[in-house]
């Protein structure tokens, strides 16, 4: 699938919307999902213009996955919360919404995520979390 | 969490429990699921002894992701799916059953996934899917 430049992703990537910023380095970012669905839902992306999973160079991926390590690790400790569930949907058939490759990285349970109504979350409230988790950093 | 050598995983990685591999390299197995949650699940493990996504060394999950998009690729053109959720389950909170790391790759949408009932699929079904995704690596 070609790229969209204008994805919301790409757009907080260059600095044109806000986000909830919990990790940044030259290759990848990491931000609060601001639709939670649970407490502390963070997502990891490359900054790599990449659509799926399927279509980002493996270099990238490697490293990412290496960041979504140390994000998670951060939420455990930062957090205080005991099961996470990575989550990353490649196509539009798997339930993707942004066509920007991302890694879901939700403390909740996989039986209990589609309990979790898709909706605005209190920004306050995630911004507050988004501390916790850059201070285990 | 201390990792138990007697789980499900470790005994298919010593080769004690039988699987349908589709794929396999000195760091990483890649099998069916025998309990698909949707035709074509297939799961991917570091041979590393690492319960979780949190513990398991950065060098190894940089490996493995890649071939997590290897065996994505194969998926979607062997079986000519559409969209993948990659699901990884850190933590029996998170709904973790069995204690080795391990990625989910589900020919599905996340909306769909909650519908699937947990039982043992048609065991030559998921052969016969295991060829198409093999024939397309």
């Amino acid at each position: 699938m070609a790229y969209d430049n204008q994805n919301i992703f790409a757009r907080i990537l260059r600095g044109e919307l806000p986000a909830i910023k919990v990790y940044e380095d030259d290759q990848v970012l990491a931000f609060m999902d601001i639709m939670p669905q649970a407490d502390g839902h963070t997502l990891v992306i490359p900054k790599t213009a990449a659509v799926t999973l399927l279509d980002l160079p493996a270099e990238n991926a490697a490293y990412t996955i290496q960041i979504v390590q140390k994000i998670a690790r951060a939420m455990e400790k930062g957090l205080g919360v005991e099961g996470i569930v990575l989550m990353q949907l490649s196509g539009t058939a798997a339930g993707q919404t942004v066509p920007h490759v991302h890694f879901h990285l939700i403390p909740s349970s996989v039986h209990e995520l589609g309990k979790h109504a898709i909706q605005m979350g209190d920004q306050e409230k995630i911004a507050a979390l988004a501390e916790k988790i850059k201070a285990a950093l």
